[in-house]
């Protein structure tokens, strides 16, 4: 089977104001591996304007250098308690969409549940038991850390698991 | 007096996913004129990735043709019932603080309460009163039309008038 020239490389995204997680994984033949991780850090004393900037640059600089073929971004959460807080994270995944929309990734959404379900069998599973999924899936000597990392890796999983079926069906419906 | 090289113009600009409105007011000898107003529309039908780039793009157009030399917009809003709203609503500003940051135009952020008393005298003025009074400062022919753009001249308005009052008080704690 030949390998195709472009590999398959999917973002995961965490986003955040302060730490905005991401990993990259790539798909072979043996399955995902991890190509890179870490974060991108927002001056935590800086203006929101900087700090939406400084994400921004930095996710687009991710992708320039890491090239992935598709970003998978945790869905829009509506389960904030205080409206502030929804507003700030919506500034920071606003301007992550957009770093992946200027770089002409696609991007993929997909809910809390549904990634805890894919990687744990659990739609509530806790924190702890999906870092462990994370570690255990790509066969990484410790736990992913900061949980933001984990948190990306988690939703760049749950993109490669769900692909194949959301392709399948597409056909499908095509037919 | 001589006039300075730059002209001073203030844009103006009131986020929304559908309908982003803007406006540049230059503000000369005899006062702040109205240059340009407007909307950047968000495919309603398109994705919210489609949408941010759409508002991010268009606003780096406005930014490009006239120019401006601050930006003004409203503080963090607080006041959606639903979570959902603020974070999209967040996904807009993200986008448009970005649009500023990139372009270097420096952005003011004001409250809702302050623009209304700047520009009626009371804080709770209703959205009518608001758009009358925008009218009036800026001697147009008809109502600001959509509400949008009024939004936006309100408070490339009140930045207008607080201003100096800033300048001055910055300089105060100068010295």
């Amino acid at each position: 089977m030949p390998q195709s020239e472009t590999p398959i490389r999917v973002l995961g995204v965490d986003p955040g104001l302060n730490i905005t997680g991401y990993g990259v994984l790539e798909i072979g033949l043996a399955g995902p591996t991890l190509l890179e991780a870490g974060v991108v850090r927002g001056t935590a004393r800086g203006s929101l304007t900087l700090r939406v900037q400084q994400i921004y640059r930095g996710l687009r600089d991710v992708i320039t250098s890491l090239q992935p073929t598709t970003m998978a971004i945790e869905q829009l959460y509506s389960h904030y308690q205080r409206p502030k807080t929804a507003i700030l994270m919506g500034h920071a995944r606003g301007v992550i969409c957009l770093a992946g929309a200027e770089s002409n990734v696609p991007i993929m959404h997909y809910s809390a549940t549904q990634i805890k379900k894919v990687l744990t069998g659990n739609g509530r599973a806790p924190k702890a038991q999906m870092q462990r999924a994370v570690q255990l899936e790509l066969k990484l000597a410790a736990l992913p850390d900061p949980p933001d990392v984990a948190d990306a890796l988690a939703v760049a999983l749950c993109h490669h698991y769900l692909e194949p079926t959301r392709r399948v069906l597409a056909e499908a419906r095509r037919e």
